[in-house]
């Protein structure tokens, strides 16, 4: 199967560190490709572009010239995913809520260990919207921008581990959530260092993808996500 | 006072008559300029559409040249706001938001009316991330598309009564909302026929929006809402 | 218009700082009185007071002798509001409720900071019932009395700044509610020294009641606020 | 042990039969005596007649005369609770926590009936604040007021019986709670004919009241419910 | 009347203390009867030893010869409750619920003081399956095994007092209540050094026991807890 | 990977068909291996036998000789999955909460349709355990108990259908899931003849073990789920 993997930021390295982390988790015989929207910013740190990012990815995933069985949106805490549950057929697979569902198998209460203080509400707001907040300890911001991610990934890693461990000791989390699409890679070290499970998105929206596409479910289109109604848009589908 | 009252989608017909309920409204010496996006649905009747509208009512109100005290964003249910509410200093007042907590002031529950069956989960989403929701009894769907309000504004009135009326006595509300901004200049109408307060979103919105102008309030800065971080942004402002 | 401004103790220099609040919050053209119970305790600071002040707020509006628009009652987190519904045609606003409710305007989550430590859960109580602290972040204690608001301001500005601070930095407030009619006046300070929005209760009531009557609302009498039935009520009204 | 049971309203053959269902719940050695306010409705419908009963019985019982190790309040969702607890020493038992408390050992789901349709707010406002609303299926209305149980007892059962059959089939409640002080000794009756436990809430609360005594239990005085702090009360206590 | 009183371990010891408790707190002519189960661990502090409790609680009663007029389940944040509900006629008081429904007649919020970090999940499930957890201020580990309450009362009481005053202070307390079956009888000495209501959850029990048993009330059998259907079950009874 | 899959009753056709269904969800290499417990009832439709499934479903996995990757625990509704994830260091998938996490990344409310009436309520207080009930807009009864499933296939189907169409149209869900373990492979059927996705817990729980496994994931025991702590436990493991 394909699963395209949406990055919501106009920064291609990270696109392809997301895919690869994607890839480190799929099956064998699952194809990933990684997407850069055409537009936006080179990194999602508030409303104004992820909102900028929902219509981008919208746009990238419907110029895609190819079939697909899946998408993954990789952004943690980012507009746009029920606008292309409209727009599409297969399942499509926020990381939020995957790695939200994930966490909830593997202990009581979970924590979600963000970038910026700014980004905490939107992350909130999301696992508000998906019904997955109430056995969330906290979201907790490391200070890093998404950028930094990968400019100093050491640094990364520590301030991580530093909330997570927090998170563990005062809120009661038994359960770590990466919660930028750029801290794919980083799991594996931050379980090391704290002795619980720590889960990204990415590779949770894989596991979460591949089994949809095996099990053959896909969104349902009886209300909320039926496909947009007939009639005339200004502007769609974007020039190029 | 200068108020922006943005309409959602692009049609210019409905942006004049949100403007005119808006002028209603208003107090002598505010001045209501209705905006119509530049791209765009015809109408919002779902995700896609609506995430398209935020962008391009974002789009619309950076590109007004002259000075502002308030915007309104006339779309019930719709995504966008909080987009708004980090790019300017002035308030950003939300229809939905509007309503309800207006409607909150007259009675013990209050129940939404709107258009279209697929469009009732946005609304309840819109209000629980709001935290507007604990007192309201129900979103209810008239079965009309928003163009059709216009188009044929007698059945309108009809259905919407006709669930308005279940709100009353099936779910216990005391007060009915108007879900649509399209349904501005309805609710004189409704009120008499229901006998209960009906609150009209763009009415309740310029109210609220003149309030925060007169006391000085407008969006804290502190953290969710702050200004966007500089950074590149590929496609913004986006071209003429 | 004419907003009646009641105050919930018996303090008259209490009701003339509310009522000069009010004034100043005022649109041209609205006329604001302050009324003060015949009964009651000196200032409100638990349930035996604040129920006895319900009756007193009651019995000064059904006294008072000519027309009026709205009824404000200035009391932060007291019992009543319900009361006077019932009795009354026009527009009642709680400041508890206008002032939660336009803090809600202005960023993801609001503290309130009131007087003494035992009226926390007064308020807590009051919005709760009001369906508006989904976004309530804290209510937090100065530690000042009511009364000793007005003989010590300084000292209460001092006290209510390191609240609104903490509820800032610890509790991730945006916004901060003044959560006692006699602190009414002191926001501008507080908001020069925090650098977040300041809400004061009598002003954001003006407000909402302006805008309430400007848009002909009222409250709905189908059901809970519906006037009393008419039957035997000994000792009532009031003997004089 | 001597337990007061203060009716809300004014009609003393009410008092009366409250009275006379508490002394066939309580145990051998509790003496019961009824309470009458000295002012108020003839029935408490509402929140006007509520708050006014909550002064009148704090006046009640500041004005009784002897010892007592209880105190029961007999209205069904009334106002006041919270004032007796600050200005007394012993246990104060509301007959609407009482009720709900006792029906959640006895079934997954309870639901109330109670008078008029415009009531039920009230309660549901209570059983929010008490935090017993969790496990509330729902609150139904005969239709009938308070005094027409005294004068049709078998219409009232009758109606009763209705509702509570709706809400065992229908809400899926599993135990009936009598919504109204007015309701006591009804309950064996209405249990007979619907096969479900149904609670009365004065019985349930003497119940209450002489475990807290006998468990040597009383409200904490630490914040909420400490005595009212010394300060100038205009009016109070009230004049005979 | 008879009350059985059902230790969820097998130390016969804690079985004693928790029937003393129980009769301390009975009404003259209760007797009380300690049931230990036949097997099980010798302190319940996880799901695996409470799973096990509650098969082999249900295995005590259905086993015990006699009459019995309610049945305590005396572990606190056990499972089982429900099953001895389906099983029996009389009824089951589970002191987790009946301490937490106590404390709520006493104070604005309570909190529990348990034994173990590792078992404050489970009372919060409890508490939040019995609707009883919306004025629940915190669970509270005191870092004593269930067993080491007998060998040393001592530092039991002093780490207990060290949790409640933090609950009362940090987390708004203003009830404690013990939470563990092998706490009872310290409670006395605790409320004395904390100034705030002190309940054990045995003794609440027992008063809610014999209320319900007075009020002639038992678990409603319409629905979740009728008694099993007949059928096939291999191994139960258990064999001796 | 094998995957053992429990059944929760003793019921040997059962325990078939259930695994029988998981090896139609699993991937290439997934081994299934059916256990049934060596004791309790013919089927699981309520508290007692649930609980005694509890120990069962223990007492079989731990007597199970061979290495296993995952356990899915086969039962919808059932208690016990807490107790397994102590005793084990691989994941332990519950299908109640697979079916309801799975369902909700397919539409925007989800609906239970179950067994017979009773057991609703345990599958609600599963999914409020669970944190998964915000989204659930309906658990439903088709009325048919478990082993009917079996004996009469067609109409299961039949009265699932029936009760899925009024959760799409009266309750407005969008996916349904199959309440109950016995109804693993109807899915395809029902999906056909409603239009919605049908989640079968069986299925969905097999491709969230795989996932959690290939993942690297399994359960936190940094507290709730840490192993029990070494002491004396009577009778465990059960004797032969």
């Amino acid at each position: 199967m394909r699963i395209l993997v949406a990055n919501v930021n106009t920064t291609q390295s990270m696109t392809d560190s997301i895919a690869e982390a994607a890839r480190a988790a799929a099956s064998e015989g699952t194809e990933i490709v990684g997407i850069t929207p055409r537009f936006g910013a080179a990194s999602c740190e508030g409303n104004f572009e992820s909102y900028l990012a929902a219509v981008a990815v919208m746009d990238a995933i419907t110029r895609y010239e190819g079939d697909f069985d899946a998408v993954i949106q990789a952004g943690y805490g980012e507009h746009g995913r029920e606008g292309l549950q409209e727009l599409l057929d297969v399942p499509v697979v926020d990381i939020t809520e995957a790695a939200a569902s994930t966490a909830m198998f593997l202990g009581h209460k979970y924590s979600v260990v963000t970038t910026l203080d700014r980004t905490v509400p939107l992350i909130e707001d999301r696992l508000k919207l998906a019904g997955l907040d109430a056995r969330c300890a906290s979201v907790r911001a490391s200070g890093l921008g998404v950028l930094e991610l990968e400019t100093d990934p050491e640094r990364a890693v520590k301030e991580i581990v530093a909330q997570a461990e927090s998170a563990v000791g005062d809120n009661r989390a038994e359960v770590i959530v990466l919660g930028c699409g750029g801290m794919s890679g980083l799991d594996a070290q931050i379980r090391e260092r704290c002795g619980v499970p720590v889960v990204d998105g990415v590779a949770a929206a894989v596991a979460v993808a591949e089994g949809l596409v095996r099990l053959g479910l896909s969104t349902s289109k009886v209300r909320t996500y039926a496909a947009p109604r007939p009639k005339k848009v200004i502007g769609w589908p974007l020039a190029s």
